[in-house]
């Protein structure tokens, strides 16, 4: 695994984390731009908080897996200076995005803002120490929790009680966050959240029949015969399984970690588009129309997410279908979405396989899949070599 | 233009129409189904009520228009029915979703519900001369003119004063609902509207430097440089123009109407694809990245609202340029969204003009954009023929 090694380290170094070192930063007003074009010139200058809230956890977890670069540290916190001067209301609730200026635009119903803060948060204070960034780290937690049961609040548009389903995207980064919290938080608390996860994701979303992980199921766990209830998102299943293989390491669990390659290798066989490459953004599990006209893109976070898991998979346990599908994911992956001349990848290409946009960074997509899992990566292959 | 008036006028009775009247009623729970898949298989029961009063105006406005059909009117009527019984809240709102019992399931945060409720209504009184649809249509036109300035209330997610644009759709519709209603409030209201509406999409979100119209301009009219300020929706801009030569022709306002006719077909060359064909969803003026991922798609309303446009061009002033593109844009359509064996046209379309959804119905396309397209070009070409 030595080639993907450097392979990986060195796209991180040298082709992805200079885009935004180089062209990220708003020195005027702080926090970071994310509107990037592909040759990094800023296109809109618009902060979105999830996106803030991320790049601070990467700049500050590369500062602590990777190197003590002083850059990524003091980039991360002059993100945190703008963020905790402007991103809150008066509850403590993370908007869901601010102007250049930090002035609001787009009220907390996006629960996921302070999600991404709480983390990146946690991670600057684990690289600075600073007792700030630990506790707004650990509030917003307590608040998220409070929240979990009703995230969107009064912006909820749904009809209370006609149809409850339950998503799996938020027990799933409750217990993601916990993990990064774990060093605030302690232990106890990330195990009953894992536990819970685990069981969720496992046993409640995931469907036998199918062999497949639906974003939504009815709250006794079955099949809702809707268009939420249908919706499969192959990526999300895929970001999930590595998560839980990491779950599954940390407790030695190895019918877990079985169960969780058969998923992840079926998600892919599933979502895999057999006619351009490539990993469909959304399926109908019926095969009925779907609501979302981009279902047949092809989007970073998907592929990216998909090496990673299979990286984990392969180096986990050896078996040699994930390395057959990372391989495969590896070569469409740098064909399609890397961009050599100005670094950073694409992130939303047609069916076809051709940039759809030619954004590198956008209200969605920032500094964190790209490097976080070429980091994931390659320390997985550096770090658990159980094949080489 | 004789052909083109069989050509329609069979498309719309032959081939469209047939396809709901089989297909859409709900015999169980009434109102209409709109999620139907190709062959006219009812793929998800959920009733959206956009759909279900565009149902109900499509249906009336042809019993009014073209024949006294009494399957056309019961099945109207069974609609109203539906939607009277289900589809308001205390407030007298309308939802935006109800499941197939008539539960509601989305809350009435999307004031265009109310717009096309109230504009079924009307159609259905003028059909019946029955006082409750006049009289409930004429309440929720009431309602809407009162949430105009907050159409969203309480679901309404921007953060109030930092970023004050006006969107051109819901003066649009209000003008057209008014002219819909003018038998029932009367011919002051209505002209008081159109002297508003003609004054905000001529002058205030029209941008002679590029000589189109924006969605969303500052409150001043000026540009704003942003997300919702760079975007074209250039079906919408022509589907306007039609609205607006209605006006122009009903004033003989002919300065108005030549300038409807330019701006028209600036859009259309502006949104055509020279490589594929077919008009663009939507587009930056800036040409920065968008947001809308579907924004190389062709989508059917924009095609026939292109047609309408060209067929009142042509009709009401003869210019060679709106023959022209009329005939372009037959070709185009009838050639990619017309399914001669199923009935009904596809709604969405790739870029390269090849069905990306199977659906003839779904959550936004229902019993309206293609009937009322094909019945507003038959009409056009049959009553107002300036060149034979």
């Amino acid at each position: 695994m030595t080639e993907f090694v450097d392979k990986y380290r060195n796209e991180l170094l040298l082709n992805v984390m200079p885009f935004w070192e180089k062209n990220s930063v708003d020195h005027q007003f702080g926090g970071f731009f994310s509107c990037l074009d592909r040759d990094g010139t800023v296109f809109d200058t618009d902060k979105f908080m999830w996106l803030q809230g991320r790049q601070i956890w990467t700049l500050s977890t590369l500062y602590n897996q990777v190197e003590e670069n002083p850059v990524w540290r003091d980039m991360a916190e002059q993100g945190a200076k703008f963020i905790l001067k402007n991103g809150r209301d008066a509850e403590g609730d993370w908007y869901f995005s601010l102007d250049r200026a930090g002035n609001p635009l787009v009220q907390p119903y996006n629960i996921f803002s302070d999600c991404f803060a709480s983390m990146g948060l946690a991670a600057l204070y684990k690289a600075t120490g600073k007792e700030e960034y630990g506790k707004v780290a650990e509030d917003t937690f307590n608040r998220i929790l409070e929240r979990q049961h009703n995230p969107k609040g009064k912006y909820s548009k749904a009809y209370p009680g006609t149809r409850n389903l339950k998503g799996f995207a938020l027990p799933m980064i409750l217990s993601n966050l916990s993990l990064e919290l774990e060093h605030i938080v302690g232990s106890a608390t990330v195990e009953t959240l894992i536990d819970e996860v685990i069981h969720e994701v496992m046993e409640v979303f995931y469907q036998p029949e199918t062999g497949l992980i639906m974003e939504s199921v009815n709250l006794d766990g079955s099949f809702s015969d809707t268009f939420d209830g249908r919706l499969v998102n192959p990526g999300h299943t895929i970001e999930a399984m590595w998560f839980m293989m990491d779950l599954a390491e940390r407790r030695s669990d190895k019918a877990l970690m079985t169960k969780c390659v058969d998923i992840a290798l079926r998600a892919l066989e599933y979502g895999w588009d057999e006619q351009y490459g490539g990993i469909f953004y959304f399926k109908d599990i019926l095969n009925k129309p779907l609501l979302q006209l981009e279902w047949d893109q092809k989007l970073w976070w998907v592929h990216l997410e998909a090496l990673v898991c299979m990286a984990k998979g392969w180096a986990y346990t050896g078996d040699p279908r994930c390395k057959e599908w990372f391989e495969k994911l590896d070569s469409y992956s740098f064909q399609h979405f890397a961009d050599p001349e100005f670094g950073e990848w694409y992130g939303y290409l047609n069916r076809q396989g051709e940039p759809l946009l030619t954004l590198k960074g956008g209200k969605w997509k920032g500094c964190f899949h790209v490097p976080r899992a070429l980091l994931k990566v390659y320390k997985t292959m550096e770090t658990i070599p159980v094949y080489k």
